[in-house]
């Protein structure tokens, strides 16, 4: 059944019929009700795979998202989905925990689905060629990059901050408010990914300030939950109760950190001072206000759709560092003691 | 399995499978069917062009996603995401404004992706037959249903919390706890949505306790973002200082009233108590807790992918209401006053 068939049946040319299909204003109604009712007899289905006739190419770009609690995550998904439907193509997603692979599910999701595309937000730093030539078609690395891995400049593209760099910056401040004793609160040290980037800016922060890093202010939470990050913080306190200052990767982890130093009776920021990075939304309505550095949402999204459209297009892979911005909260002081 | 395998058990080429996957014209119908043949032996999962050879149905749900700021429609989309890749189905979603039209937006991804089904996770109460004729497949209301709209039984599907009633709850609770002067944050009185479902049961409440309804303690916060809700509060606290209790509509409204209370120097919950509807994770952290009534996340998505695949496959359409569970957090006091 194509478009043809309800052309001739209807006795209306396939132009109108393609103005009809796609709601073009410009069509009278009793024209519109005679397409519809062929449409409607001859159980012709308008849509995509009309298109397909046309355009053989899949037009499906999809989405693996890795850490589904991650609000910052799911901030840049917006983004990306404003993007993708903008640029003219379809969005299919697939969200899956920290613990699952996404190479391997991007690479299914692109046989399953037919993409064109694929876009990985949130993901690890140290791919190899031979684990993402599955994928089979461009992706983008989406909020990282391959810092840790073998990829050739060549092989992927990627939208990120340079967590080394942030990192480094965010402890600086600290530092320059007068601190010395600073914890740290991350996933892991040595994950490959951004806990161990942005460890190794705390590190090189302190170490640049005459600073050594002890190792009994370092807390590793092990997974990027706001209750492990609150359990983490307890962990801490329990061996540490004289630092002035704590460093968290992600505004997620920052809001469990002051909860769990509330609870214990330290006073942020009189006590402590707490800066993170990410910059959600609801970290400016938490008591105090979390200090965050924010990362460029909404710009991320854009960018690596554009990006990815791009090596579609025959365009070759690029990897784009964007910049934080500090958004000031109420979580900043100098050191009591 | 891959193609390699399919490639071995066929006896036939790659590169003449991926032709057949993705149906070039240009492959004997002999050749076709050997390596279809092997694909089903094998179980092999080809990519959906493949399927559209042997099942020419759609296996595509869409999901408009409507009140893109809000965490958690977010955190039900996770569930629905799921519930959909378990069914085998796969998921397209779009993402709109609270100010967009969820109808016309989902009919044209209906039409557009040739969907087999529709999610329409947020969006109005007041549905008329005239205007989800132009969904024209099975559709589900996610977290709401049509209280003010004039659709057959039979005609869609919701599965929703009890608005009325679980606002009548949230209220009786502070009632219980001794306050009187109740105050309520709320998208709008008389928008026929959550908020004016609530706002009943919030009045009836009152009423049913013996205190009259006083509208000066009704503040309308004209949306649905923090920022919005952070500035009704500040306009209800400057006409209104001696409310002992805030009933708000959704744990991101209470978080930012949590926030311009403080501000103001109003204390929670010595001075003033909050109650909200939702649940999600964040409120947990907040200073103080938030006590809120926490909807069924997951079983409301998993239940709407279970009742559009059944509604799909020819079952009759349902409207499934669901209960909320009392979290009890820091933010509920006896009033002082």
């Amino acid at each position: 059944m194509t478009m043809k068939d309800v052309a001739e049946y209807s006795g209306v040319s396939i132009s109108t019929i393609s103005r009809v299909l796609n709601n073009h204003p410009d069509v009278r109604e009793e024209v519109r009700a005679k397409v519809l009712k062929a449409i409607q007899d001859l159980h012709y289905v308008p849509n995509s795979s009309a298109r397909d006739l046309v355009k053989t190419q899949s037009d499906t770009i999809g989405v693996v998202v890795r850490g589904v609690e991650n609000p910052f995550l799911t901030s840049v998904l917006r983004s990306i989905e404003e993007a993708i439907r903008e640029a003219g193509y379809t969005m299919v997603i697939h969200q899956i925990g920290t613990e699952e692979d996404e190479v391997a599910e991007g690479a299914s999701l692109v046989r399953s689905k037919r993409l064109c595309g694929l876009i990985l937000l949130g993901g690890r730093f140290d791919y190899t060629p031979e684990e993402t030539v599955s994928i089979e078609v461009p992706f983008v690395c989406c909020t990282y990059t391959n810092s840790f891995g073998s990829l050739e400049k060549t092989a992927y593209s990627s939208v990120y901050i340079d967590d080394y760099a942030e990192a480094y910056k965010a402890v600086k401040l600290l530092i320059e408010k007068g601190h010395k004793k600073i914890a740290v609160l991350l996933g892991a040290t040595d994950d490959h990914s951004i806990s161990e980037l942005r460890y190794k800016g705390y590190c090189d922060a302190l170490r640049n300030a005459g600073i050594e890093v002890d190792k009994s202010l370092v807390e590793q939470t092990r997974g990027y939950s706001m209750k492990k990050a609150y359990n983490a913080t307890e962990r801490l306190l329990a061996r540490r109760n004289d630092f002035t200052a704590l460093f968290t990767v992600s505004d997620s982890m920052g809001i469990a950190a002051i909860k769990a130093l509330h609870n214990a009776g330290v006073k942020v920021p009189d006590d402590c001072s707490v800066i993170a990075i990410d910059g959600i939304e609801v970290s400016k309505y938490t008591i105090p206000a979390l200090t965050t550095l924010k990362q460029p949402r909404k710009p991320m999204g854009y960018e690596t759709v554009r990006i990815l459209v791009d090596v579609i297009k025959g365009k070759k892979n690029c990897q784009l560092r964007l910049k934080t911005e500090l958004r000031e909260g109420e979580t900043l002081a100098p050191p009591k003691r």
